[in-house]
């Protein structure tokens, strides 16, 4: 039981460990800037509003990523998982970085979760396709996903 | 492996797959009234609380559907989904559409977490049972909380 | 496939629970300052920063918990679980009481998440090593990690 449930997610559980390292990192972030609010508070106010935003979606992107990666393979999933967080982490910065005239929007990231979401609606599809007509396209899938996911890395 | 798991828990991914679209229809509504915050700061101001009160209690929300969903039934957890995701909908709208007045509270939803809560208490105590009295109540339990299920629908 | 299931994850799911309840306490906290926001302003602002910190590492914890207790052993995973839930109620009771000078940072429970995280990368790492060398250290490191975890205990 132990080996194949581990088999199954240990990818997953890498890019949810580095995403949890992220949310220490912006948590440190935050915590330093809280200390000297009174000098700076327009670098709190923006550093805090940039970790909020990141965390407001934190849920949903774990939630898509573990379903994705059960429904259908886990590579691809754990793929974009990585790139979405190298994109919160441009986030992150560029929010800190910038005046508060110019931030960057509320959301990020649209184009990888609706990929991943798309790869749980796959999976689902398949499972109902198996049942009830049984007829097994998941190799196929799983190939064409793979090579889909490269298409996240155009910029 | 993969067929087993997937016939268990594909409900809970379909109702988490409808979560995961209304928050992504939450955040572009944040997303729009933010764009427009120098005309109209106060609508601003509630759609992202409301935005922020429904993202507050999404993992919990998560959390206890999928324990639910695993430790006892898939069907009555993912039924108690999908209206928690009604009475959400119709939370932020109303919240949206009032005045500061009369926003409805911090809370929502209390009954259907309450029911999935009790989902998993009766799932592990029967497991408990099954181990330690090795008798199975498992059978009765899972008809009578889909038919306790339908008492949700009660306004 | 359902007995084994609960078998291995119902620790887990028990003190999920725990945190769920300890969730539905904070946020009546709120919901009760909430109502009197006009008359002390002050304490609705604590509480609901409190609340609003306490919310943003909830996902982390969550995620860090059951990949530990996945991956390697669901005990102590648990326990170190349990001990977090203290600590968080320690720290939302200390930022009530607390005036705005003398607030609690922003972070809490490292030791323990940075626990949990470590014991992930020794299940994974333990994974990988019985994939690729064929040689199992599983027993030797739960029990160390058991005995670890009273660790935790240490103020």
């Amino acid at each position: 039981m132990y080996s194949i449930v581990v088999e199954n997610i240990y990818m997953l559980v890498i890019v949810t460990l580095i995403s949890v390292l992220q949310n220490a990192f912006f948590a440190l972030k935050v915590e330093k800037e809280c200390r000297r609010v009174n000098t700076n508070p327009a670098a709190f106010e923006r550093v805090s509003c940039a970790n909020r935003n990141c965390m407001d979606s934190y849920p949903t992107f774990l939630a898509v990523m573990w379903c994705a990666g059960l429904c259908l393979s886990q590579a691809p999933a754990s793929f974009a998982g990585v790139i979405y967080l190298v994109v919160r982490q441009k986030y992150f910065v560029g929010y800190m970085g910038q005046t508060s005239q110019s931030t960057p929007g509320y959301l990020f990231g649209k184009r990888i979760l609706f990929f991943l979401f798309l790869m749980c609606i796959v999976g689902i599809f398949n499972y109902l396709l198996v049942r009830f007509c049984s007829s097994d396209y998941k190799e196929y899938v799983e190939t064409i996903t793979s090579a889909a996911s490269a298409l996240l890395l155009l910029p």
